[in-house]
């Protein structure tokens, strides 16, 4: 049923790279990796789930912020070894830092240093806790 | 003047992952890796210039096929180990198949297999010569 799963190429620690995109602003939420049973995992359950490669361990993405992403469609790229997600993401959150996405550290305009560009939607400690 | 840089945690073979996408319908184009000489003329040249995992060298994206990538604004995520890039794509084809981007392999909706979804805007005969 998914053959396609065999034609990836995962890299060296058998990990593949995952861009995930809110599905209607088109934003960069955030970038993470999965293994062939996150993927599977996620397919079977249409919400992503990624291999934490600090913690090496599954990571059922809003297990503890609730901040879950439910996923719309799915692409791999030309060299079928990076993936990316669209998803619906719960909460407006998918960054640890309370913000809607992981990319906020804009570089200037003169390239001279980085701009915070993002607001913190939610306070990281009424997220997680102390 | 870019000592932001040196807080760029580095993978273990100095690279760090970039996510191409056009700064205009945010839609994203392709996946690539920088060192930290590539990021440097990518800074000073405004243009992506990536580091060529399999040829092992520098990779001025565009010169071969003439589609280079325009930088209009950059961003590091939250953990400051990946870098997004907004870029207008000249000829409006970013992928070495001909097509816009190269993330044309949709996942089924019921999983099960991969389906194109992206036309091919120029043959890549033409682009690259046969």
């Amino acid at each position: 049923m998914t053959d396609w799963i065999k034609s990836i190429a995962w890299n060296e620690d058998g990990l593949l790279p995952v861009i995930v995109q809110d599905y209607l602003s088109k934003k960069i939420l955030m970038f993470a990796w999965m293994n062939e049973a996150s993927l599977r995992a996620s397919l079977s359950q249409k919400k992503t789930i990624f291999w934490s490669r600090s913690r090496k361990k599954q990571w059922i993405k809003g297990e503890e912020s609730g901040h879950a992403q439910n996923i719309k469609s799915m692409y791999l790229d030309c060299d079928q070894d990076v993936l990316l997600v669209q998803v619906e993401q719960e909460g407006g959150i998918a960054c640890h830092t309370g913000r809607e996405s992981c990319f906020f550290n804009k570089v200037s305009a003169d390239s001279s240093s980085l701009e915070i560009d993002g607001d913190i939607v939610k306070d990281p400690k009424k997220i997680y806790g102390d």
